[in-house]
């Protein structure tokens, strides 16, 4: 326990919350069905305590688990989650440290938050109390999302095992991030919420999930850190090899107000932070969704070089446009070497089709066979870094074109899996507008395949080169 | 029939389309089920005919509407729709001269779409054969979609009337974008795909929608126009007085190549296209999505003048991540002014909220009467042109902290609508990814009260600025 120190680098170890076997959940609310309680039950691996000052019975919880004070639980406790009124908060903490609980989540608020000196007072009271014997992750954060081992503060969070971390003080955007990976098909290692960060504050987070094996990308979203840290998060960032992604909040003169509202931190200049995520290599983006959308990019194809790509459409028009927007975006659509051409055009034999770079493959898209031929051409040239497949889904509703729906969708998912055979990106449109419910299995297939879909290019076109300069810069 | 002339302006007069009373299919095929005669025969509220040079029976239609030629109809044929080999064209071209037909859709591709010197002679001779007495949309475009009488080239089109106008040449765009309006909401007057435009061409079509009493929006995907109609162009839009909103493909190098391979339209130098959209105050976006989702704006909204915007949130870090995008994208979030912050304040009375612009509910969003009150009043603010709120779709589950759903979502909807109330855009943005199946029936109202909703900020953010300029310009 205690700080790890070494003369270039100080941050708070943390490297036991991979093996946490105990947890109490203090102060249950009754009036929201013990709310925390409640979520811990429903995924918790390994011993799960209710502690509560006057406690009764809760109906489907074992009443061997129910204890007035965590210091009567026979068990050692590794992880505590905390939700009693501000004014207990201390006397809950003198008892966690008594007992060596390990680490807490303080999810109670009107700390340093509230912005009165009161509230300051209380943090700073309460960091005593802990002794630096008690890790803590709050006050007024929602703490730990570890699937692995079912630690989640909210019902219905995903219980798939991830190779993705994230770090943020707010935890209504970790909420948004958690179930939006459902969708997404991202998955997390750990996920922290760590509110006012008046113990474990983002540099030590990040310390961790860098260090952590089971965290391959990093994400964050932050809006400042403490003073006087700058040079451990340097040193830290200095030792990485794990793409980092980064959403930094506060970067508008309103928007750092709000921060400082929100947690309490103080933006800072939105240009030093530009040039230090540029000096660091680490992937800046512009709002959650491109977060998230990096993630899913990276955790698909790994980090990838991009500059020329191929389009294949079924709507000319729509062809077109995606050559306008990728050229745009920084990248080239450029036409296929001679020979490749030759072996494309060839196998293109209906009218109202383009077998040049961008494809239009209209009706003849429907001979789904030749479309993998093509495709698969494509890719195995060394000119092509990666390829965009624009597929409305009401293409993929059963039609007189399609003879063999299973065949069609079973070949369909061959064609979209090539990106991977080749090792190179290739990235699925379909509008989120025009997914029929007919094809739910398909698009779930698509997500347990690691193939990336979108439903509008600008959702991905300005992460592209984003994903390209890391990857330049980190000459992995 | 005929061209309307007069010292300024020449376009084909199709004002005859609104009174639509029969049609006829030619030559559908047998393999595909009679395609595009099935299409028209689930929608099409007039008298529909099939021709054939060798009718046999169709399963499921009626035997007496069957002909071997259009000249053996008893009835005027108003509208045929033509799906022949391209050798059999001119021949049918005939016929409907004959016959008195009034428009035709040349389904039939390979053309001047061919790129063959063959090709566009027998363009030239198509139009020789119509003697300008029938208006061609085509060749090798899909024709006219007109819910309003049923007239429909693909199963499950919309049938609800609607006042959006569109023109394609390209018939794959055209289908995304009609499907895509089911979901969005949006719902179209007339859209036209008018392939090589060999007779009806972008400037008449355009001419049409400005004059059409059932048409108060236009869109278009424009790839170039022809040689010589700048001017008549010109003409007709100094005219109007409807928001046009114009996709331009062929941007870029490669995108002007594909335009050409597409369509055989000369993509033009794109500076100029520029200033000729600025100059006529056209509003031009980037995407096909960024087309629909400025349409479905000001079908809810009317076009406005935005500057000044109120952010709502549940989660304060998202609420600092709008902000910034919001000022990034070069509107403004300020206070709100002593007096409303005040009203604003007095109702705030949960920690780990904010009451400031960007506003941060948190767990307070569920006290939904509150939250009503508060819109409410900054809604009244003459300071404020319109707010946005973010409405993660897993907070809509049935949860503790809803006592009663249907209250819930009965005032949550009274909430969005309080936008139309004080006339001014209520944006709501609630992630794609985080639309649970429970909340189906409230996403279908918010459709039906036209309240605009929105998966990601980046979808709308860079369109607010171009309406308010469009808005600005017209002065009206």
């Amino acid at each position: 326990m205690g700080s790890v120190e070494n003369k270039d680098i100080k941050v708070k170890d943390i490297s036991f919350i991979n093996s946490i076997k105990s947890i109490a959940v203090i102060g249950a609310s009754k009036k929201r069905d013990y709310f925390f309680l409640r979520n811990h039950q429903y995924m918790f691996k390994g011993s799960l305590y209710a502690v509560h000052p006057n406690a009764e019975e809760i109906s489907n919880f074992p009443k061997e688990n129910m204890y007035t004070s965590i210091l009567d639980i026979p068990e050692a406790i590794d992880f505590a989650f905390i939700a009693v009124p501000a004014k207990k908060v201390l006397e809950v903490m003198d008892d966690c440290v008594e007992k060596g609980v390990k680490l807490v989540t303080i999810f109670t608020s009107e700390f340093s938050d509230a912005g009165t000196e009161k509230g300051a007072e209380l943090e700073k009271e309460l960091l005593r109390r802990a002794k630096n014997k008690v890790r803590i992750l709050g006050p007024n954060g929602l703490g730990l999302f570890y699937p692995k081992i079912g630690v989640a503060w909210r019902p219905e969070f995903p219980t798939d095992l991830g190779n993705v971390g994230f770090i943020a003080q707010s935890g209504g955007i970790c909420n948004i991030a958690i179930y939006s990976s459902l969708e997404l098909g991202i998955n997390f290692s750990k996920v922290f919420s760590f509110g006012n960060g008046a113990d474990l504050d983002f540099v030590d987070l990040l310390s961790f999930l860098i260090n952590d094996p089971e965290t391959e990308i990093i994400l964050c979203y932050l809006e400042g850190i403490k003073e006087g840290r700058i040079d451990t998060l340097k040193t830290i960032l200095k030792g990485n090899t794990k793409p980092i992604i980064v959403l930094k909040g506060g970067q508008s003169e309103i928007g750092a107000i709000a921060a400082k509202t929100h947690t309490a931190s103080i933006a800072g200049d939105n240009k030093i932070w530009k040039n230090f995520f540029r000096q660091f290599n680490l992937i800046e983006v512009d709002s959650l969704e491109e977060l998230l959308h990096t993630a899913r990019l990276i955790d698909c194809y790994g980090c990838f070089k991009l500059q020329n790509l191929a389009v294949v459409s079924i709507s000319g028009g729509y062809g077109v446009v995606l050559a306008d927007l990728i050229e745009k975006s920084g990248l080239h659509v450029p036409p296929f070497s001679p020979n490749i051409q030759h072996e494309i055009s060839k196998r293109f034999f209906m009218a109202g089709t383009s077998s040049n770079n961008p494809l239009d493959f209209a009706a003849q898209f429907f001979a789904i066979n030749i479309v993998k031929e093509v495709i698969d051409i494509i890719l195995s040239d060394n000119n092509f870094d990666g390829l965009i497949i624009d597929l409305p889904g009401f293409y993929l509703k059963l039609s007189p074109r399609i003879e063999s729906t299973e065949d069609f969708f079973k070949i369909m998912l061959e064609i979209l899996n090539l990106g991977h055979k080749h090792n190179k990106p290739l990235i699925l449109i379909m509008q989120h507008l025009t997914r029929p419910n007919t094809i739910n299995e398909f698009l779930t297939k698509i997500k347990e395949n690691k193939i990336t879909i979108f439903g509008d290019p600008q959702e991905f076109l300005p992460l592209l080169p984003k994903i390209t300069k890391y990857k330049m810069k980190s000459k992995l």
